[in-house]
């Protein structure tokens, strides 16, 4: 009796306005103290920060459990995936960082805190979500590219590892300096390296480069396409409505002439 | 009585087509003499262009008076937006900018003036506005993008600030240093140095861009989407006033047909 | 009377398949010789390609001749641009060029034969017709991007001028340098140049970029948009011609019956 | 009969999902030994090696005869694009590449087998295909953009080949470093050396850059409005089924109201 009052008091703080917006802002405070913390700082003012951060800390930490205490059904809670992302990245920020190994850890998690913006502003969990969703769908062209990406790597270690290893040593290396080359930074000087030993290897980048860009243009194509798909859909049954009442309308004034010419 | 008279006669003035076109003529030549000036010039010539100069703001000066004047209620002048920015470009011009401090300033605002070609010109005003139309809707895609930029800033900042602080040295050279690597603009110079260091680095640059590569793709096709939609709108309503008329024709047939039957 | 005969024979040659063919391969061959000059080639080769330079010029000449005296009316013939352009190219490249700069321009005279090849692929024609008919919806989005660039330029001949005149001597130079920047070539060394001195200017920079790929994006939706619109169009026709088809149907049935019902 | 009972296990063999994911596994092996071989290794693992790629060779020449024995008729074994691609890698990766040369050749074939991985899954072999379709309707858009490229190389060579000629040397080469032009990469290198003798050839970049980013523009469009015909198509074809399904309803009652007054 008294726990569920209880949630229901917590339930209220939750749904607060002020108390969501107040996280906000506090969210929005722990990520310019993560951007001030990389300026040089007077020993007072990064005790300070250091201080600020528990404080941050902390308070996530009750802010978590209102939400978790809050909700009806406790399972409910960890259905969601932001509010597992939530609970992790504020239990883990509590582990203490002494180490200068853990320290790096701790640091990184402590900026991953700016991706609870996500998490709380429902605009950008949307965008997000739709983010993820679109990538299944260019999965099959992300197999091809990466298949593209292997055998020029390969080509690329096997012809190429002699003349600059640095560039070419083994196929992870080959393709780091692909993807270089299909970012067009600095291919040439990559290219004439390489034309010095083998004079064909202009066809080489020229027919890796004419590939990667049909198939990011492929891609490109498909998101659009898929993209109209649902437009023309969502149109095509808006046409359909109305449509269907339109001819309702037909259909009803013939029923009322037959029954004319049947009562008569 | 007197007043009211005036007034019309200013808005003749502003309503004369030629009148029109030796303004934009006056905005042309201003904006040659602004670019006149950056070449090497004799004193002879240079105090011809300051001459000319102070002839251009008086007349921007005489202009903005008789469109002022013309208006039939003053308020409405200051109600567009337009106006209200050439105004402020042309009073900020009749500052006498002695100073060396105030004569950059008042360069710019020199500069600034050719803006009112856009001010006076209705399709590139209509542009402007669609652009600035533009901007709320992909709000929240650049706020996403910000919140991408600021986390890899500041593990940049935390992990690379020691190794080239010219790059990493603070988060919003950071910031800077990522936009850099998203233009592409000689980014594997960067990823190199910090490779030296941590060897797994080239995957903070290869999701930094994936993940930007991935929102701006979503902007563009949120705007192509956008464009599509209001068109699909437009063309949806043609479609629906043309067979309403055509079901109309129906109606009034069918209910001939009635009154037939009826008044037999 | 002779003379109608004779514009008929040559009216045949024109419209003949194997003499179009002919036309196109002797076209191909001249880019060809033009291609080959560009490698070091022997004396003896070099008269060679010398004299097919002159038999070429002359086959275009006779080819020209007949195409001119095949046409019916005359006048009609300089109606088709393509065929004064044709024209152009053949008789300045008859012009004897021997002084040393006249050879530059019959050089390049001989190089935009291979122009001949779009004359005459109708395919190629309607492409570069299309082009040409884009250019003028996109005059105004082209006007905003010229401001942009001249202010963009004004400010900075007026504020780096000093610091590297060989990139902002002046508004000209100054607009090249801003393209540059729009490439993204080499565009931070531009910036970390001007930021030594002003600290503020990748603010300049930014801005820039911004703007100008903004205005690029609209410029391409604007055409998308447009194309697309063609097409709704079409679209909508064909859907209206049906639809008036099947409703002309059912208009027809309902006047039976009215006719049925009257006549009775 | 004994070859038509032996034809039909082969088939099962061959229809078999297990054998299938088999192959599929082998040729993902293959594709990580081809890997793993860029990578330095004791003699010991490359003989390994050795043995495996003799192990995996045979493996795919087993595979390929079932699948031929298989086939009902064995010349629409041979109709299949794709089984001539596989036979082909088979075949000639069973050469013996021991001579210097051929070694590489052979090296270059085994690499090539990871492209089975497209010849084996459905989904891949889709994709290629509608890229090779997609290809013959950008095939005059390539022509033109060729043209292009070959006068601007043409007027390169002729003009900028004395001042650095290896980048102008001859027209092949002018092509290649305009194809550079058009990525971007170090392009203002490449103008301000030609600038320096030739003031004017920021023209010929500023064009060149100018007509290829149109015609590529062109390109793009011309892909997305193939695939939105072709959307519209589809679309259009479920509205007119759609529409003609509720007129026949109508028409049908119209007829019976025909019949009512006819019969009665």
């Amino acid at each position: 009796m008294y726990t569920v009052k209880l949630q229901q008091t917590f339930w209220k703080i939750r749904s607060n306005k002020a108390f969501e917006f107040f996280v906000v802002f506090v969210i929005i405070f722990s990520a310019l103290v993560i951007g001030a913390k990389t300026y040089d700082m007077s020993p007072a003012l990064l005790s300070a920060m250091y201080l600020l951060d528990w404080g941050i800390t902390f308070f996530f930490l009750a802010e978590i459990t209102i939400r978790f205490l809050g909700e009806e059904r406790k399972r409910d809670f960890f259905k969601n995936g932001w509010n597992i992302f939530d609970t992790l990245i504020v239990t883990v920020s509590l582990i203490p960082a002494d180490a200068t190994e853990m320290a790096i850890i701790g640091r990184l998690i402590r900026i991953f805190r700016v991706l609870r913006m996500v998490s709380i502003i429902p605009e950008l969990r949307m965008l997000l979500n739709s983010l993820i969703q679109a990538l299944p769908q260019l999965g099959y062209v992300l197999l091809l590219m990466f298949i593209i990406f292997y055998i020029y790597a390969a080509i690329g270690a096997n012809f190429f590892g002699d003349i600059n290893p640095v560039l070419w040593g083994d196929i992870t290396i080959s393709m780091l300096t692909l993807f270089r080359v299909m970012t067009f930074e600095d291919w040439t000087d990559v290219m004439y390296e390489t034309m010095s030993v083998y004079g064909w290897s202009w066809a080489y980048y020229l027919t890796f480069i004419f590939f990667t860009a049909f198939a990011f243009l492929n891609m490109v194509i498909g998101i659009v396409v898929n993209v109209m798909n649902e437009e023309h859909e969502r149109v095509l049954k808006a046409e359909q409505r109305e449509e269907e009442l339109t001819l309702e309308h037909l259909r009803h004034e013939i029923r009322e002439i037959k029954d004319l010419l049947k009562n008569r």
